[in-house]
């Protein structure tokens, strides 16, 4: 093929699709450039955060103590302006997209969403400590709190959430999402950066969670794989758009446990404190505190290999399903 | 651990298990070398090719509008080019795999391939477009499209697969489904990039899903996590193997909707237009369009705190499961 | 925002929190500084021995026939010498961390597990090559070896764990749990690598499997996305923590099949040889050799188009579910 015929044929294509295209910010910018840098200068935010929570677990080398506090410093202030400078850009394109008619008071906004993020690090970082030893606790692998920062997905999740969560909370636009979805794709847990999660929060094994943004999750919760606090077919509006912006999604309450691949549905659905949840149950509905909910399995048909249909009545003793 | 010892120790026998490897291209083409270039290779075209179709929110930094067609020419040029040795080399070690005795016709079949990706790029793009769409405006947490390209899997999954079946239907080898697993990988969304897929498809939260190498789907579909269009246990021949390249995956019609978690298996099994499967179905024959199919869910047995078993009573009211 | 100022405030609240974290390996070790070097090196390991194991398929580029053994050489010497590192750091964290009162042993125990992994190293290959010839004979999509070597995740997260389990087996800390839960971030397949499994093992499509520490898995066995081989809720101390070392997951015989999403929990539950688990399948018991287990799925209902309720009537005919 000849490459550059392919090339003089194809530019002309993309330039007129790329100034038609609301997602890719070109039209009437000319003054601006493309200056939102995107999904992976987020990803690099991210990467740098972790390794300043959890210095030595994520970095790329050994570190001598004596350096470290210099380096700790000189990597604070690299990735505090790096993402000063996405959030910025952020509330930029919020403030295009909305036709906002009083700009400065958005470049604001975004200096007093970084203000606010710093005073709240700390505070999160305390948190992770209660996830990290929730987490340790929680399962019988587990043999060291480094360990589980190293290697454990949900820690990685939830420690992801907390920095996202930050930023969601000052309404920052499109970081926390990206922050989050890079979670999603390193271990198959997607947290929405607007659920409200407690302390000694652990999800183990984690695969195929999903938790929806309106959730409102207590202290010391604990999830397994595939389980879903999802919301109930939305309310539509007058056009048949979802309407954007109520309570969707259920609460869980303190020292719930839910097992694998149960999905938990609604706005209005509470689980209240101390219940257990078992493997695949569905459930739209509240149960009260101290309740233990499991399924009626269905009993599956066992034929054996002389033809005849095996035993039926073996106990189904557990609501189970713990790794 | 002497190094250099255990080096001398384990270099003979790699080699030998490597020569007699059929998979890894050793034995007798020594005037060749290993001359294809791997996974990472087609990776990195996948992420050109992304950041080309959405510059700016999958690039690195920003960019200025003035720079921006000479830099869309270098990278078309840099990424089609590479593209089209992995293209022939694929070619050529299928040509290798078959005994071809016709290999000139490899090397036309891998120059036609690449110039047909180049004329369907366009129109794939478009495709795109109302697919980024469809995402905004069936999940109620969406704020932007630019959100939606920049952090929704399932955009990422379906524009991956938009690319990688133009080169499945001109018959590339290997580098179609070497595309759609590094998707899987970042996603948990497994298509095939052999099924076929209308505009306007939308995959939320999308871990677990799986999509068939001949499906059909219609336009407008929405899927969510976990849900299967697979095949049935599928024919063996007399040697007890799986037979190759027969319809084995459902047909989606136009404007279906599938909830969390549902199974649909059969390459006879088509869904009509319009129907909305509730999470968690299990279906293995067709329904008429319009069709709404929720799941007797086994109503879960709830013991509460005080010993007593609580209200089973309460309303099982709704096939959704949306996020 | 003022970065500097930020920077002030931040450094000596995360400093106070790291010295008191057990995790950050901070505290009365100035002298060693923060050696374990963490998750990106153990990764970086990784894809050095895959590229050793499968040259051609993962490397980045071509590689000439002259060169390879050279290359090789090169490759396995300084990703052993890497390991070897890694490994004995992990060591004299676990000295640390137990109070150890013979840390010369614990260096020798470092040395033993390395040359330990050498030899085992090309006994672990000649399985792959199993693994390898079982993904290819178990998938009717796949079209080469090579295809399957390169992009099914299944081959990938299995190869992973044939190389951690060795580290595991030698009781190597960290590191064989770091190196199973990278393949858990590439695939969705989470395999602790205390599992044993025999050769030929092939999981398809994969996201959401979980394999337990104490599975033992016989040769020639297949599974689907979404299977579980978990534990019951396990047993608790005085304390109320869950007991650690005891068996808590299946055993699974030879030439057994498990379709997506079934879900196999207890140390006491045998999967008798030969048998073939269908889809969503919820098991907690044993079942003899050759049986055939099936759910009797929900049947789902289906409200028609014009409000009447569609035949309900149609066979569920098939236990399967492959893809």
């Amino acid at each position: 093929m000849n490459v550059e015929a392919a090339v003089d044929e194809l530019v002309p294509l993309l330039m007129e699709q790329l100034r038609g295209c609301p997602s890719c910010r070109m039209e009437g910018r000319s003054e601006r450039g493309l200056n939102l840098a995107g999904q992976q200068a987020v990803r690099r935010v991210v990467d740098a955060l972790v390794t300043i929570l959890f210095p030595g677990c994520h970095g790329l080398g050994p570190m001598s103590q004596d350096a470290f506090e210099t380096n700790l410093r000189d990597r604070l202030a690299a990735t505090l302006g790096e993402l000063t400078e996405q959030v910025k850009r952020a509330f930029e394109y919020q403030c295009r997209l909305k036709h906002c008619e009083d700009c400065g008071s958005c470049a604001l906004r975004a200096v007093a969403a970084m203000e606010a993020f710093v005073h709240a690090l700390p505070a999160a970082r305390d948190i992770l400590a209660e996830d990290i030893v929730a987490a340790f606790e929680g399962d019988p692998a587990a043999q060291s709190t480094m360990e589980v920062v190293m290697s454990y997905p949900g820690v990685y999740a939830v420690t992801v959430h907390r920095v996202a969560h930050i930023l969601y909370d000052h309404e920052v636009p499109l970081i926390p999402r990206i922050m989050s979805e890079y979670a999603h794709a390193e271990t198959g847990i997607d947290i929405h950066p607007g659920a409200t999660i407690g302390p000694g929060f652990f999800i183990d094994h984690g695969t195929g969670v999903v938790i929806g943004e309106t959730c409102v999750i207590g202290r010391r919760v604990k999830l397994y794989q595939g389980v879903t606090l999802g919301a109930l077919s939305f309310e539509k509006d007058a056009e048949g758009n979802p309407v954007k912006g109520i309570k969707r999604h259920p609460n869980v309450e303190d020292h719930v446990v839910i097992y694998a691949g149960a999905t938990l549905l609604g706005g209005n659905t509470t689980i209240g404190a101390g219940s257990v949840i078992g493997g695949n149950v569905w459930l739209t509905h509240s149960v009260p505190p101290g309740s233990k909910v499991h399924n009626q399995q269905p009993r599956p048909l066992i034929r054996q290999a002389d033809g005849h249909w095996g035993p039926a009545d073996a106990p189904w003793s557990d609501i189970g399903g713990g790794i």
